[in-house]
């Protein structure tokens, strides 16, 4: 197999400015409310007190297992956002948890507020379960966030004593337990630590991570049995989902084998993320290939078409191919943000756009379905379809998901850009600027102009010192049928290479390209094997997935069919969730009445009564009075 | 309300006949090798000689709480098929194990394998979840089951005697319990007790039960405290289904003011059949108007097309309204038995033919699925779809769902007529014999020449002794748009009541009724609110409705459509599982080719490529190689 090593790197959130009536409201508002308002829920639940570790038997709340996890996601998206927009106050509130955080070290290195207070003496007796090295994961992403926000070292030194103490404890070596996490994080993490620091050991050190997953003798069973368990058992003595064989975990066999998505959603994407990651820094042509495989059984079978993962609450994951009810989705927002994560690092090793696809996909749909407008309310399961029950919260117990919202957000730059050995490579469309190295190492400034997601045209306007040679690639989006692209104002010929289209010369300062993606309403289908969605449509616009809700209409829409020949106006509305684009067009409702009294009846030539149709983006949705939800319509 | 005592009595089994080609086979089946299956099951697994109280601690198997059931419904079973089938061999084996449950009993009159080995002292300790008062119900179905077929009162005297101390420790009364069981059962047991002996106190047991149910201060929260366990937890600690409130054993609040059938299906079909049965036997229209309307919400928004009940395998139960997911469908072969219970309760207690559709759909469909055509293998759960992994076993650890269909089986002919004040009501088609009492106390031999479900004509004969004056009912299925009825080769008129067909007038002995009830084949669609049927149609002949499997297709049945404007020939395939009737058709399938690489794409007016579609009766899937199934079929 021939070594790939990556195509592209991402250009850094801090060179991104993100400007634009849809991106910028939404930042502004998890910069200004969310970050705050995760900092209260942090400490009044007791989270950032327990890094003070003076919890007594006794007292509640009791420290949870994943705590540390949601102060250090806090951590890093509050470092984000002192990376674009310092602010005094936000910097000594960073501190002082940060402060809080290293006083829990031990002295030698360990730091896991539950394990140092609650169950002192019990660490590392059960990676299956107790998200040890999952916590210290995020810990470490934080420390490189706010290491490199600041410039301080506190946080990362800390870090790297922890990740020496984990060193010596886990790997190969005789002496070393040859354990792994039951909740994959630190496998990408010690790749930031590593590239943050220049220390091979963490680079190592994820790797064997990664490598040791899934091999037998099962780590799990060894620890289970020293903890006087019956290997394959939960907590509660019962069996673990998927038949105890790991698969919950993607343990079940060695990840160079593995072709299948399986289990725990967000648990796949933080290990295929990091597989990723390593198979560019290794430059390992394997196990890029084993991301794309499994990658492949993913997309093509197993997800939403919001870019939504993860069929169902029983195991937070994935069930058969093909088994993708709406209503009952689970498709956590961190498998979403985790999905993101994962393409973003195969946009990079591949540079074709089809990743790039499916990123775009889950961040204008699944992804910022998590939050409300106003920033402060959260969805942890992002369903398709909904009688009207289901609602964002402020917080949740187990609250992964609003500070993933909130990190993402706060370093949604980088996901945007790339430089390459040839030039700048555009992934999504955003209203802004970017400020990037070419390759001869001169300054371009990129000035970009465009309503994206809500009008296909793109202006791009080249800010250089004097001319330059380099490509452009701009990504033709997967959603789009045609696009036509023009120079100056002049029509122009370009080729298109994975996907992108390139436009190869010598730049003057001041040059225009202008590429337009027509965004007619598309009604898409999903292939036939899903039973769930059989005739019926999803309306597309753009990149955005579209929905309807109660508010707009007199009846329950999951009822409301949509005609094969019913056409459609996308129209801006301002005053409606912060302004979005509608898609109007006519419905057909079920006459209630011929169905009094009746469950089944044979089929009649019944048309229905027409209603007046009106969908909004799904992301969009809950944001107004509760009511009942459809992203799929049946055809009528 | 107005007092309304029950219209029809049914005639016994052992006064009906059955033959035919649809039927017949299958009751042989169950006489000559279900019975001695299960006989066999039960021994082999422990479950008879738990009855010698032999067990010893750390013996394996354990005697489980549920196991006298499986042994009491066999008893049950073997004693029908005594009735109409005397065989002194099976009357022996009968014998030897009413012998050996008659051993197990206490000088009190308790009788509980489980608890007079396992947990002796343990007693009644439980009733929530420990099924003894459900054990001591199916033992008395089975005492007077035996004491009908045999004449000997051992097993009906030795059941008195512990319904006599159930009395003693459960009731109104200051010092006693105020328990009633978590599941249900023993409630219609005791009216059946009753019944067989006359002693009303057995009724009013029955009413007791009944009537306490979901009373506050809640009992189950009662017992849970003496037992010093948390209100509202199960055996591991964690919250009931439902939130705790007890719907998940209709024991949230009292029966009288219950409207919606929630949590467990058997459970809500054994109780409901108990207020049927004790709204007439205390001529109780309260408890009439109850049974109806949770009928109507089980009927009209919680039943599969298949009579199936029962959306998920998490509660055993019920979901919400218009929930139906068939793939994932639990449909338990114990509930839709149930249903006919209830079914052929509310016939007697209305005479109105709406319940006898029901009893006739599940019967056909979703209870006879239940069991292979040799007999010996058993589905518990019944879905209306698979994916190729779902197939009959021979028995299970929680062995409800075989024995209840051998006794169904074993006393089928009572569902089929009944006699009230004015004459004869036919309430199910099949050719044979039935002997009843004329209302002026004259002998009524009917002889029933039919096809039925494979044909639609039905001749009804009269053998009589002279003139007689009485009212013939036949029940006009709902499935059928419109039937014809001759006399002596004549047309005639005939009035409409409550379903039925009726005709009043003095019959002459040998005078033949005709009545032709056309089959085509209907596509049939469910109410628009089941979200996994719109857009779909399911094929229904006669009372069967149908499936298409593998084994008749070269691909993955669950993908072929059926296109609105396709036609269907109905064909009787003697050579086809033991003769049936196929409908074949043409159906649509995709073209794999053009879903290569897509999980979504915008729709295509791609028609899909022709696939001859061959469909067969529902209740015969997986008797052929292992392979998909499919119910409801997406439109084209």
């Amino acid at each position: 197999m021939q070594a790939r090593k990556p195509t592209w790197r991402p250009v850094p959130f801090t060179q991104v400015h993100i400007a634009g009536e849809f991106w910028a409201p939404r930042l502004k508002v998890n910069r200004e409310r969310t970050i705050a308002a995760q900092y209260r829920q942090n400490a009044e639940t007791g989270r950032i007190d327990a890094f003070r570790l003076a919890w007594q038997p006794g007292q509640k709340p009791v420290p949870h297992i994943f705590w540390d996890s949601d102060v250090a996601k806090w951590i890093e998206a509050a470092s984000y956002t002192l990376s674009t927009h310092p602010a005094p106050e936000l910097d000594a509130m960073v501190d002082e948890v940060v402060g809080l955080v290293v006083s829990a070290q031990q002295p030698d290195g360990y730091l896991n507020t539950y394990f140092s207070s609650v169950q002192p003496g019990k660490r590392w007796t059960n990676l299956r379960d107790c998200h040890e090295l999952y916590c210290a994961g995020h810990m470490m992403e934080a420390a490189v966030a706010h290491y490199q926000a600041t410039g301080k070292r506190v946080l990362l030194d800390a870090l790297c004593r922890y990740a020496d103490h984990i060193i010596s404890v886990f790997g190969p070596e005789p002496g070393k337990k040859r354990g792994y996490c039951g909740h994959e994080e630190i496998e990408l993490a010690l790749v930031k630590l590593y590239r943050a620091t220049g220390e091979e050991r963490y680079l190592r050190q994820a790797q064997y991570f990664v490598e040791e997953r899934g091999r037998q003798p099962y780590y799990f069973e060894i620890e289970a049995r020293e903890r006087g368990e019956q290997p394959g058992t939960n907590w509660y003595g019962r069996p673990y989902y998927d038949a105890g064989n790991f698969s919950y975990f993607q343990a079940h066999i060695p990840v160079r084998e593995q072709t299948e998505v399986l289990g725990h959603a967000v648990r796949n994407m933080y290990l295929y993320s990091a597989v990723t990651d390593l198979a560019g820094e290794l430059n390992d042509p394997e196990l890029l290939a084993v991301s794309e495989r499994v990658w492949d059984d993913l997309t093509l079978r197993k997800m939403y078409v919001t870019g939504g993962i993860g069929s169902t609450a029983r195991n937070e994951g994935f069930t058969g191919a093909y088994d993708l009810p709406n209503q009952e989705a689970y498709a956590e927002t961190c498998a979403a943000i985790g999905l993101v994560f994962w393409a973003h690092r195969l946009v990079q090793a591949t540079g074709e756009s089809r990743y790039a696809d499916i990123m775009e996909r889950a961040l204008y749909n699944g992804v910022i379905s998590g939050v409300s407008l106003d920033g402060e309310k959260f969805f942890y399961v992002n369903p398709l379809a909904s009688d009207g029950t289901h609602h964002r919260q402020g917080w949740f117990d187990c609250a992964c998901c609003p500070p993933n919202l909130a990190r993402l957000l706060a370093s949604l730059g980088q996901y945007l850009y790339s430089t390459g050995d040839d030039g700048l490579a555009v992934h999504l469309y955003a209203q802004g600027e970017a400020r990037a190295n070419l390759p001869d190492g001169s300054p371009l400034t990129l000035r970009v102009q465009t309503r994206y997601p809500w009008e296909g045209q793109v202006q791009l306007i080249m800010g250089l010192e004097g001319p330059a040679d380099f490509a452009l690639r701009l990504r033709v989006p997967g959603w789009c049928r045609e696009c036509s692209l023009r120079l100056n104002g002049q029509g122009m010929q370009h080729s298109l290479e994975k996907g992108y289209a390139v436009v190869r010369r010598t730049w003057q300062p001041g040059d225009a390209v202008e590429i337009e993606f027509p965004m007619p309403v598309e009604r898409i289908e999903a292939h036939p094997a899903v039973a769930q969605d059989r005739g019926r449509v999803a309306l597309q616009r753009g990149p955005l997935v579209y929905c309807l809700e109660r508010a707009d209409h007199p009846l329950d829409v999951r009822q409301i069919a949509l005609p094969d020949e019913a056409t459609f106006q996308a129209r801006f509305d301002p005053s409606l969730l912060g302004g979005v684009v509608v898609i109007e067009s006519q419905g057909l409702a079920p006459e209630p009445s011929s169905w009094e009294g009746k469950l089944y009846r044979p089929c009649e030539a019944s048309p229905g009564r027409n209603v007046p149709l009106r969908a909004i983006p799904y992301p969009t949705w809950d944001n107004r009075q509760p009511g009942e939800m459809a992203v799929w319509l049946p055809r009528a």
